[in-house]
């Protein structure tokens, strides 16, 4: 490092090139990510020099964090639920694999899932030493849930399930899964990153919370649709006492145990969540949500008429298509079967919908 | 959650109470975390949106991230170490114990670390499955090397150990440990969450990094000493390939693999440690440290004079003394053998110190 500091101006001259080179969320439809609500940034500018991991030193910062996991109870329908502001999606399934595994102890501990399960679930069942039993999906991009009742045996801790598949936008059969894991005493994870902070505000959605028996935990993240700043997961339980069973002991902090999996903890992202969902509300919600799935439904319904089709009919804002050339400046994503998929998050409005369709068509349809 | 949203006003009034119930730093003597440098809060805001997740995305704070890994692997004594920014100490701990049991894969796998150990070493073992052999300390606090000799076996897979112990602020035998580590082909840790930038800027501070053979990764958390936002640590590792064994395939992403832990993770405070380095400088860094240490030696002194005394001398800004009375509003820690212990990080100045001291005289001295 060098000697002696540079100047400010210098320095951000230099960030503000380095920052430049970035591409712009306009351009963006590839991400889960968008940009952060206005609220959510002065939320976490507000809260930036706190930390959860002490939340002794910073009581409003943890009332804060109990009133966003309230939020969700009561949005995923269990007032009683419990949770905890996480690193994101990972460390919510980490943890969550986690209890399932301390509550069902065996030699040699599986987990099921569906083979569309988030790339953190192979993290997780690495590190906890899981075997990993991936379910097929059917042609919809679904879990097949007659294939996940024959892997199931005496040694599975844990199912997983997914809320808005991040490749295909599809939720799996949750309630059936649901009626399984209940059937054999078997913790069931629901991965809603994506799809807590969709599912919730669209008129006629597929169940996948905690009105259904058998849920045990679900994970959400506002730094998603929820449009928190970075990082904002939320795990939830059914039961909060589970999360008690990853408790380690935290001598020297103002609290004595600990079950998180990061120890410090900004409480700047999780103001900016409660943030946005308080200032929104379900009103607000309902309105972001809606104009993402119109366009969703525009953009599939303008890439059909060029005779480019959808691989399936999503339930959440996820779009995607059969391979066809894409014109230079956008960004869009492939998925493992080589679909293109495009994610409709708030950032991508109906005049960038309309813009995409014209290169596409464009580059797409012969002359005739 | 409410049907309809709050206006901005009512919500940011409702925010500011709850985040005046914290505690101000300017009382908080027990933690190792401090207010940003107003230079890391400006990056941070800078690079609020951005997602090192996706590097593709945003290749511009992918070099921001490059940039700061150079720089500790310059600061840590090897150039050519690799690295990546952790959500924090317990994310780079995790890390580096799963490196080691990947590559010295064993059915019963151990590893042995003092009892000095940050707590996040009993959730890393947790989640591993690996047996954590503790060291008992030495009168110092320190790991004692010939405990540590006698509990190596074939199933010892990582040895981890701490310059800057969060309870004591000691530095373990570092050189001696990774000679042993190295004799017999182990991987070997040092987790200098704290001590990683305190250390390279002390005139004469115990040897902890890659200068030592033997030493195999390297944890440091900028948000800590670096005066960064959370969250921000960094794992280094002296053979950059070795992250590589813990690649996870990540389609529908810019890249195809990924070795973190988190998946979706923020530029801020990435930019922010750097920002701070650059904008100190060696000179800056020195002089923060050089005062932090000077008012350690201060309280230290302070308190001997009222005749309360430390419990060891530490290497690092961190003062523990024997039991006493606490002035009410101040806040200290206690460690596990119930010492008091305080962090003189950069937010207590002189006046805090002497303000405190003067307190603790009053309370303690039995008038004469």
């Amino acid at each position: 490092m060098r000697k002696q500091g540079i100047g400010e101006d210098e320095l951000f001259c230099f960030l503000e090139a380095k920052r430049n080179k970035d591409i712009r969320y306009d351009l963006i439809l590839s991400s889960m990510c968008t940009r952060p609500h206005p609220v959510a940034i002065r939320a976490h500018n507000l809260f930036m020099e706190t930390n959860l991991g002490d939340p002794g030193l910073f009581p409003g910062t943890h009332e804060v964090e109990q009133i966003l996991v309230t939020r969700f109870a009561e949005l995923f329908s269990c007032p009683e639920a419990g949770g905890y502001a996480t690193s994101g999606g990972t460390e919510s399934n980490i943890q969550a694999l986690r209890i399932a595994r301390q509550i069902h102890p065996t030699k040699r501990p599986n987990v099921i899932l569906p083979a569309s399960a988030h790339f953190s679930c192979q993290k997780a069942c690495d590190m906890l030493g899981l075997q990993m039993r991936c379910v097929p999906p059917d042609k919809e991009m679904r879990m097949d849930t007659d294939v996940l009742a024959g892997m199931i045996d005496a040694d599975t801790c844990g199912i997983l399930a997914v809320a808005g598949t991040t490749e295909y936008g599809v939720v799996d059969p949750i309630p059936a899964i649901a009626a399984l894991a209940q059937e054999h005493g078997i913790f069931f994870h629901v991965d809603a990153a994506f799809g807590g902070l969709v599912l919730p505000f669209l008129p006629d959605s597929p169940a996948f919370d905690f009105s259904i028996p058998g849920v045990s935990s679900i994970s959400v993240d506002p730094h998603k649709m929820g449009m928190s700043t970075i990082p904002a997961g939320v795990l939830m339980v059914r039961d909060p006492l589970v999360l008690h069973r990853l408790n380690v002991d935290t001598p020297y902090l103002t609290v004595k145990k600990e079950f998180t999996l990061a120890g410090t903890r900004s409480g700047a992202s999780v103001a900016g969540a409660l943030a946005v969902l308080d200032y929104l509300g379900r009103n607000g919600m309902e309105a972001v949500v809606s104009g993402c799935m119109e366009n969703t439904k525009r953009l599939i319904g303008g890439m059909e008429a060029f005779g480019i089709h959808r691989a399936v009919t999503p339930d959440v804002n996820v779009a995607t298509f059969m391979p066809c050339r894409i014109p230079d400046r956008w960004v869009v994503s492939a998925t493992r079967n080589n679909h293109i998929r495009i994610v409709c998050m708030p950032h991508v409005t109906r005049d960038h919908v309309e813009a995409f369709l014209e290169d596409i068509g464009e580059l797409n349809v012969t002359a005739t």
